[in-house]
């Protein structure tokens, strides 16, 4: 049976994830891997959910186990409304969509929104998730440039004339790939332009809670709100997804998204339509740990810690260990840093080299539009422990310098 | 913010779920439901479940909570793949994906192989959910009558003759609406078929291990491999989709696709960008539950009496209560059946005035095929306590007589 042919034609645009395929090699001993995108396991809460498992089933075991609402658990959807509604910003439970993780949410809005050709304007690099979640929609994708301060979003202003642009993508605060976040002036000056045309933004803010200096940094939701002087989400075009994978555990597979009545609507049926809910049990667990708001804040607290300790250690052996002609960003929160290696370095061939040593990162040529990226890769510091960043990077160092010194 | 004019045009295809909008409805205490296709939760395995999230919790709970494969626990790909394999076929770890909820591999299944205005072949009438996955693809369905035997084979073959159908939709055991089973000479002739035409096929069998009488029958996909004279799932053009949602519990969404490799692969790749991968807590409780084969033979043993017992009586009941004028079908297993009304009712209208009795069944007009169908409605069994079910099959008789009587 030759199945080539009996494929739809937007199964060509699919592909499998570069970053999966590569942690199944960094699956095996030995290897130091700074490639997924994965928590510290060593830091779960699993006692704390042994206890609520136990507790839910003991509790409400039938329900628990028993088909649920598209919707989601409506203490979950309250909750969640209630930690979002800050300030003057109001958010009712009707605005939040539990989800299977929010890569989900990128899905069901790509499906809801987007037509086939349509434009996305995004930052470059950008969401590699993301992209393989639109792409089979034959997207244009137009990028803005970004910086140390995240999106450049004096140069967005351009893009936003023809008037063509279906919706913005961004992740504002630690970005994936590069680690960066968006200032509070560019936030400002989004927001004016987000009232000035209307412009359906998409918030992804995995790794928002995990800042290391100063404060939250306010969500471009918040930003809009204020900006358009209203207290509703449905003034609002932005669409802001959240997740509980990296703040409590992955493996529950639990995220949300919040946003105007039309849009949660729409985005339940789709949700119907493709798995008709997120798991319950992953949803009472959830519930449950997080209900009392204290143990989420203590737990986030020490993640916090952990990670700016482990970026740290990361960034001050980068400093020691790597060749002058490479640079890297200096992230304030989340999980990564991005590195550019001179031009005329590839990192799939550093990645070969890199292997060798037993060290893995995730080559970012996937992460950009356009033919550019090709010299860069990001590495990740919340998985490893101490030990492995030190040993790790020094490895790394020499091979950069190795292919350097060869060039 | 007017958002109706920023949505995919895909989206106008979407709607709510007439089932679920109904479920919700019937939520209310008081309300006896035939609505739902809901297991029994008085049935469900809770202890067993929270002995053995405790266990893999306490075993291997980073493990558990991390990030995990795209394709699905290893070891629970294992042993579906040695389970599915029976007499000559013999089927491999590599053609299981895991998913969450046999729904998603509707949804995924339809991404990876439906391009706009496709033919899809379906048994009238069909599953509504998956009319609602393929629909936003401008599907064109045509329709295969239907009969107490299932599917009437010998008018499929004029279908394919045109060459333009790409898939047959099929729930060939105790089928949802109706109830029915496709007879294994059926089966036999469809097979035989698939070989002559090598139309790709999407065996839906959520229900096949709750049958009450006999054994359980071959599924499509044993048959076209024995009339292939093939020990491979690689020469079959059925795609099997499978779940755990009616035999352990539907909470914990754990379903799975096993096909040829090359669609797996593709799957696989529709699934990372969809929702990264299933609840990996849900995979480990369900293997751990699974693993000795026993506990889940015992348990659905246990299920198939009471259903069967339900079963009885719910016919039962109709036969002594409801109108001459009205017919149903008779399932020899799974969780339905539904019945026929004279052509001047509608089961709309029926559903209000049932209503008014707080009894609760869902009208199956969108469960046909072209414009007919509004005279029928499902009623679930495995759900009502058998006290319930007598009480809720008199007053539906009584509903059904009144309405009879006045027109």
């Amino acid at each position: 049976m030759n199945w080539d042919n009996r494929f739809a034609s937007r199964t060509a645009q699919m592909k499998r994830s570069t970053v999966r395929e590569i942690l199944k090699l960094t699956a095996q001993p030995g290897v130091i891997s700074f490639a997924g995108g994965l928590p510290a396991p060593e830091f779960f809460p699993v006692d704390r959910i042994r206890e609520v498992s136990d507790i839910v089933l003991a509790e409400r075991g039938r329900e628990v186990l028993q088909y649920s609402t598209s919707e989601g658990m409506p203490e979950l959807r309250g909750w969640i409304a209630e930690r979002m509604s800050k300030g003057a910003l109001k958010i009712s439970p009707d605005n939040i969509l539990i989800l299977s993780g929010s890569q989900q949410a990128l899905d069901l809005v790509g499906r809801v929104l987007l037509d086939e050709r349509d434009v996305v304007i995004v930052e470059n690099p950008t969401y590699v998730g993301m992209l393989s979640a639109w792409k089979p929609y034959d997207i244009q994708f137009t990028a803005v440039p970004t910086d140390q301060d995240g999106m450049i979003v004096d140069e967005l202003e351009p893009l936003l004339q023809p008037g063509d642009a279906k919706m913005l993508y961004t992740i504002p605060s630690f970005q994936n790939p590069q680690g960066t976040t968006m200032s509070r002036p560019r936030r400002a000056k989004l927001a004016a332009l987000l009232q000035q045309y209307n412009l359906p933004v998409y918030e992804d803010d995995p790794y928002g809670e995990l800042y290391f200096d100063g404060e939250k940094m306010p969500s471009v939701l918040e930003m809009e709100a204020a900006q358009r002087g209203t207290t509703s989400i449905e003034d609002c075009t932005t669409i802001y997804a959240g997740t509980f994978s990296k703040t409590l555990t992955p493996g529950l597979r639990v995220g949300w998204v919040a946003a105007a009545y039309p849009v949660i609507d729409k985005l339940v049926q789709a949700k119907q339509a493709t798995d008709l809910h997120t798991s319950t049990l992953s949803q009472f667990i959830t519930y449950e740990m997080i209900r009392d708001g204290k143990f989420l804040d203590d737990h986030v607290a020490n993640l916090r810690k952990v990670y700016r300790e482990r970026r740290d250690l990361m960034l001050a052996t980068m400093d020691r260990c790597f060749p002058a002609e490479v640079t890297w960003t200096r992230p304030s929160g989340g999980l990564f840093t991005m590195v550019t290696m001179p031009e005329h370095l590839n990192a799939v061939d550093v990645l070969q080299e890199a292997l060798k040593q037993n060290v893995a990162f995730v080559p970012c040529d996937g992460f950009f539009i356009g033919e550019t990226g090709h010299n860069t890769f990001r590495l990740n510091y919340s998985n490893a422990r101490p030990e492995m960043i030190v040993t790790g990077i020094e490895r790394l160092g020499a091979v950069l310098k190795s292919l350097l010194t060869q060039a």
